[in-house]
């Protein structure tokens, strides 16, 4: 658990070192088609905040298998930051995310707790102890995703050098 | 220019604000086999600021492609990491990341100045601006990387939830 926190409790400062005061150009990349930009990500984090992560694990808590989560809608975003400047999304997900780590912190999960199981929509029985590593890795999934986006607006400027990027390459390595 | 500095100047920040004080397991996370931890990033990062990007970026104005770049040593930090800790090398990235973007401005490149060519040992002709635009994407490399091997370490715990994850399935999506 405090592992898991580690890094929670860092993504907002994390992408605020990132993000803050880009300029636009940066803030709204993408690539290409339906893909996000850093800003839409950050939306995105917002409402996993608010209607993912602590609302499913008291879900969890409270009762169990029997109530099936939430649906989670991956595209809220594309309405609720609408306006909204960049600055104003972090704020906001700082805010939140200290939110829900004091939540997290109020249940007193012990070892036995984190066994507990709820019941995912589309992936049926989860644990306690799984839904709390995704928060973790979908926070750095989405960290990757932003650094992604950023670096392939400079696909064609690296000229040679793309073999050896691969972050543009598109390899694992 | 400006665009390429407003990243250039975050990613100390960006990495201190994901790894500094975080757990031990987690700074020497690794992939397996020969892969990298967080802790072999920044190492390899300050090397690049030591050997790299504005050494070359120099080398490109004061003698054009007749003087072919010094091969990169991509395997330095080993070495020159070993006794250290994860927040000196923060702090010493820091300090030359500095140091390179005012050396940088010292040298008041024009337009022009951007198409100079150099030449790579491995990749030939290359010009000033590839050379910008390269150091700005391996940052951004190096962010998801660190990211990557993070969130891996979560592969087994995430259970059910690994195939919404692209950062443990291994898809770019």
């Amino acid at each position: 658990m405090s592992e898991a926190i580690a890094i929670l409790s860092r993504t907002p400062a994390t992408l605020d070192a990132l993000l803050r005061g880009l300029p636009d150009g940066w803030i709204a990349a993408h690539e290409g088609g339906e893909t996000w930009s850093p800003f839409d990500v950050v939306g995105h984090l917002i409402h996993g905040e608010r209607t993912d992560w602590v609302p499913r694990a008291r879900i969890i808590m409270e009762q169990g298998e029997a109530k099936p989560f939430d649906k989670f809608d991956r595209l809220a975003q594309f309405e609720e930051s609408q306006g909204r400047t960049l600055a104003s999304l972090l704020d906001e997900f700082a805010s939140l995310r200290r939110g829900s780590l004091r939540e997290l912190e109020a249940l007193h999960l012990t070892d036995a707790d984190l066994d507990r199981r709820g019941r995912h929509p589309g992936l049926g029985v989860v644990t306690l102890r799984q839904l709390l590593s995704t928060w973790v890795a979908h926070d750095l999934d989405h960290v990757v995703q932003i650094s992604r986006v950023l670096a392939r607006q400079y696909s064609d400027e690296v000229g040679p050098w793309r073999a050896y990027l691969r972050i543009i390459s598109g390899e694992q390595g």
